[in-house]
């Protein structure tokens, strides 16, 4: 029998301006194989980056990116170490902000998150920090003490800590209060 | 700096043939983003099955089981297990048979197998034996002692041990005789 454990949807939220990957609140959204249709990282597909440099840039590869989840746990626990009041998902440009799973970053590759519009997510590992959120932090920060050093100082903060990245395996609904279950695999 | 592991294609192979799940080798092949044309498993999606108890049996969920990966290893440990003289690909419905890399099946989910053709796999995680090569054994074996038993046994021995499933991250050639480097996730 599979271990199950289960978490809560605080909010769903997409990049729907393609001028930037800070996101916006939704009530809900439908998935498709792609991820979140209208939002920045949707696709099946999509060029390699500066996170596969096992492969040449720009060579078309699956998209394993579609969405991006955050705790509000771990959210907090970065706030706190910024000196900040609140991190927002937003900042992150995440697009689901879960409840009730403090160590969400270090859920296994292969765990599934199921929900009850019918959608399943796959874990497909960590989300490591780069320095984007930061300087959004930074520019919505103006009076910072250190506001120069959030860029790196997100970094350093936000690893292990910043949430994971998810593909779709069965398209459906997701949506705010949802309560999700979450397959582990079996080891 | 990401872990990289090496180990050699010691064959490749495919269902051709609808009818069975026992694969024939051949010299090398094209994967695309949905697998191995023309291979009974090859497809962007597939209907969710015994192994995915979380979905309503037949819904079209993402094809994660793209190609089967064993080792030479755990092929001759299987083997011994069983009492007979080698347990081969074929026999397994393998898609890939893997030398120098003797505990394939605890390869961990995201890890990358990349082909010097440019094909690049994800590794899906470990293939759970069932029944059915247990009976492709007893059927090819019908003076064994244990006969009757091997379907039974075959999934007892075999735990552990029956490689992995991938799916394609970049399409390209995939060849008898590669030497592939393995990326591990970081943790």
């Amino acid at each position: 029998m599979a271990v199950v454990l289960t978490t809560r949807v605080e909010a769903v939220l997409g990049a729907w301006d393609a001028g930037t990957f800070v996101t916006q609140r939704v009530e809900a959204v439908e998935v498709d194989f792609g991820g979140i249709p209208g939002d920045r990282h949707h696709g099946l597909t999509r060029p390699a980056g500066s996170r596969e440099p096992m492969y040449p840039r720009g060579t078309p590869i699956r998209n394993r990116r579609q969405l991006s989840a955050v705790s509000v746990e771990e959210c907090a626990a970065i706030a706190t170490g910024l000196g900040l009041d609140a991190v927002l998902p937003e900042w992150l440009g995440a697009n689901l902000l879960l409840e009730g799973l403090p160590e969400l970053t270090r859920l296994p590759a292969g765990a599934r998150l199921l929900f009850p519009g019918g959608a399943g997510l796959v874990c497909e590992g960590e989300n490591r920090p780069c320095r984007h959120p930061g300087e959004v932090l930074a520019a919505l920060h103006p009076l910072h003490p250190e506001r120069e050093a959030l860029p790196v100082r997100f970094v350093q903060v936000a690893r292990g800590r910043r949430g994971i990245v998810l593909s779709v395996e069965r398209p459906g609904r997701i949506a705010q209060g949802d309560r999700v279950r979450i397959w582990l695999p079996r080891s």
